[in-house]
């Protein structure tokens, strides 16, 4: 049995006809250089008939120096009546000037005759005719045998015949599409085994060149990667789907989610070696040149993915790794994280305290009353899961190594309607106290936050001048119980960096203004002691 | 074939365990509230002795009215050596007071001996013995066999003692876990199969009671619906999972996933006639009470689930609607949505305007008009989807059938630090206009939204009697673009009622106190608008 499966990438195109998503050029270029730093074999980069955009993008891909990756572009069968030779989408397509193209046609009869509104026969001399066209030019045609499960269901004579002209054209890969995302796994399995069987009659030998067929879901009934494991147990040796999982409606086949299980579980190559390390890494940049997040539960390659949260499995993960995780995570690049939380135990924190001093042990009083501490605290509406900056301020003062770098000695926030020109909505003052001195200074700002935080710093720049490089980064709000309305309580979330650090830290109070406070105050120390401690090596 | 399957919802617990999930008491009483509206079987809804949050909810939970759903409490099995009778996990369980008790144990040995600690004969004592002492006490229960695919095919006579100790003890239901949701759906079959011949043969007819084996599975390979599917199919009718796929890691089974393909794919029974047709709307309430959103790909419920946005997608759709889509979106309660398109777009709009003005039809100009209108707005980050009543006076105003019932002439809102004794750390004032009168009026608050809407309705109430009578019930924060920090504009969904009628409306700024203020006129104004029409019929 041949153990590697060939990887096509269509992010570029049936992933930017997910909602939300959308690609300038720039972007295009930056997703197919990622794509190929990856390693897969080829990216299906746009339509270029039916988008101007996607021509302009082929015409600069050209001078793209790609390692591994080759590119298609992709469009459908010629119009029925005329010539493949004058077909203008299929010049467009001669245009794009890629080694590979991908030529998407009917195989669902109620298609042919409902939406495409041409005779069965027709249809079919439309697949046999372009793919035929295109081979003679030169290029590697994959045929996207569209809807080939549910015709396959409804009329499987018909979607073989699809297919078998696709074949005798000359079609380099035959893709068959579960293009509404509605199949089962074992239906899939079953297309697969017909398709090959129909296919492998027609060779003289019997048997199919291995990377023939290949296989594209979608995720309608969250069943993708299942079906594309399903078809390459059947026989598939071609897999294509989106790295972020971007696509129509639901959503392409997963690659991040579907690649490792291929090859850490099955044994096959996807990837040329060393690369599938990298997938974590490159599904987040591929995210954030769409402007999305990975979610954090996104199976492998997610934040949360090898994160333990609840005590019991902290505890078993320290014990012993694979008793809660599937896989090494390190395999995928991605992190394992226990989690601070009510329901995370002893373990946990005496892991995390660790790192702040490794002489204190899982039996230590001070992991007690942590937890205890922490419990009560969570009741109360703190989480301390996303803010390991604080939750390290809460250790040192559990240990006593903790003093306070400056006290805020009083403050004034004041928003206001109507405005004058003069001044921002939102204004404030802060002053401050630092080892027997004090400061007082304003800012305004976008909201009440903001003026805050700008009050808060200009104060303590004459003591703390490297507080000059602190930039917050992101700010989340998050009401914890909404049911008491505007007196609900709130948990703030601010990120800070300095350039080579960033750090998180959490207030929770009923006064949105004075739980921004905390996390405020709590990011600054938080700063301030390391780089205290990076100075003298003594504080702890 | 018993054409029925159980379904049991642990949101409130695994659920609970994944990243960034908390509830607080009033939560967890609105989430069981949400899955017996569903009606869903059995709720697991937290873990008493590990959680003393856990412990106030199911003492507050024994007065709720549920009309379909029974609640679990869930802990692990007896200590080792001791009692069942005297072990203090147990008897919170039984302090919890609820028909069914989850007990999850090990069937994996490596656990058993790496992670427990034990010999392999105690921890089936331990099983044994927990469940037998609960039987005795009369409650239904579950035992959730944690890792048994992993143990089976590690030591399936051991995985195979767990499961046949539990059923001699008297389990209600033997629940087979994938606890690290690594396992492929063809492990799960073989898996399943197994346990039900071990058991088929210690029953005297070689036939097990039809709804005793279920299954619980992860996410982790994004293979989890596929898995439960694989596992129905093997013969389990009892599923477990959270609503909206919550959990430890990459989350559990999503019941929002599964479901539909069981019922509309599978011809199983999973919820009470009529019960389907909601799940996209109760999915995304138990995400909201979470403050977070359900992912628009999320399969049948997202809000993308059935967009079509791919030019020949939308066409094929409108001319066949099976041609696109697995399913029609109205099953589970979804709609239809076509992207980018005029024609997708003002239908919808059309749709909604008709409650307002049934006169008004697809053709007018206004439903262009909104059309170019919500594009912007939109685009700038107001959503309405969540918000009717800001969407209805977004029309009114559109429709010229508006007329501001108040001006707010000047407000300042302060927050301060320190305070004395004798007022709150925020407090407002605001001035308005109605009618060529003015007044002013002074709140405190527990943060600054809180002061500002009391001194709005205070000034107000000279004018509109009838605001005493309105309460907000909800406040919601949302970032939207977390990347500029405290700068970032925010969303702020409120929900006020009056008694009989409640409604939701919509601010959208960089400054958060702006954003509330926006979104408590649009409350007021709905309410008194409403009013007026009931009283003089005339106003539309």
């Amino acid at each position: 049995m041949d153990k590697t499966v060939e990887v096509l990438d269509t992010t570029l195109r049936d992933g930017a006809q997910g909602e939300g998503i959308a690609f300038s050029v720039q972007d295009k270029l930056a997703v197919v250089r990622s794509l190929d730093e990856l390693g897969v074999a080829w990216i299906e980069a746009g339509n270029p008939g039916s988008n101007p955009k996607d021509a302009d993008f082929f015409a600069l891909a050209e001078s793209l120096k790609l390692e591994q990756a080759k590119l298609c572009a992709f469009g459908p069968t010629k119009k029925p009546g005329g010539k493949a030779a004058d077909d203008p989408q299929l010049q467009s397509l001669l245009a794009a000037n890629t080694p590979g193209v991908v030529i998407f046609g009917k195989s669902w009869d109620l298609h042919v005759a409902e939406v495409l509104r041409v005779s069965l026969e027709e249809n079919l001399a439309m697949i046999g005719e372009t793919i035929a066209f295109l081979v003679s030019r030169g290029k590697n045609v994959f045929f996207d045998a569209e809807h080939f499960f549910d015709g396959w269901k409804a009329n499987a004579g018909y979607a073989q015949a699809a297919v078998q002209t696709a074949r005798e054209a000359g079609a380099f890969r035959i893709v068959l599409c579960d293009t509404n995302g509605g199949s089962f796994p074992k239906e899939i399995t079953a297309g697969v085994e017909a398709a090959a069987a129909c296919l492998a009659g027609k060779e003289t030998a019997g048997a199919l060149p291995p990377f023939l067929l290949g296989i594209h879901t979608h995720n309608d009934a969250g069943l993708a990667a299942a079906s594309s494991i399903a078809a390459v147990e059947a026989g598939c040796r071609h897999v294509q789907g989106t790295l972020v999982g971007f696509g129509e409606r639901c959503g392409n086949t997963c690659l991040a989610a579907l690649l490792p299980s291929l090859c850490l579980k099955m044994g096959f190559s996807c990837l040329p070696r060393g690369k599938l390390e990298r997938i974590s890494e490159i599904t987040r940049r591929v995210a954030e040149i769409a402007n999305v997040s990975v979610p954090g539960d996104m199976p492998y390659v997610g934040s949360s993915a090898f994160s333990h949260k609840g005590g019991m499995h902290s505890d078993g993960v320290l014990k012993v790794r694979r008793s809660f995780e599937h896989i090494d995570p390190s395999l995928v690049g991605n992190n394992r994280h226990l989690l601070m939380s009510e329901v995370g135990g002893r373990s946990a924190i005496a892991e995390r305290i660790k790192k702040i001093d490794p002489a204190i042990t899982r039996e230590h009083p001070v992991v007690a009353q942590l937890a205890k501490k922490l419990k009560t605290m969570e009741a109360s509406g703190w989480a301390f899961e996303g803010a390991d900056a604080s939750f390290e301020l809460l250790v040192r003062r559990e240990l006593g190594r903790y003093k306070p770098l400056f006290t805020i000695l009083a403050y004034r926030v004041m928003s206001e309607h109507p405005t004058g020109a003069s001044i921002a909505c939102s204004h404030a003052w802060a002053k401050v106290w630092v080892d027997g001195q004090d400061e007082i200074a304003a800012a305004e700002g976008d909201g009440p936050v903001n003026a805050l935080d700008g009050a808060l710093r200009r104060a303590l720049l004459r003591f703390y001048p490297e507080l000059e490089h602190v930039r917050l980064t992101d700010y989340k709000v998050r009401v914890i119980d909404g049911r008491a309305a505007t007196a609900a309580k709130v948990r703030v979330l601010i990120e800070s960096t300095d350039g080579p650090n960033s750090w998180t830290t959490l207030g929770v109070s009923e006064d949105i203004i004075d739980a921004s406070r905390a996390a405020l105050v709590d990011s600054i120390e938080f700063k301030l002691i390391g780089d205290t401690e990076r100075k003298f090596k003594t504080y702890l």
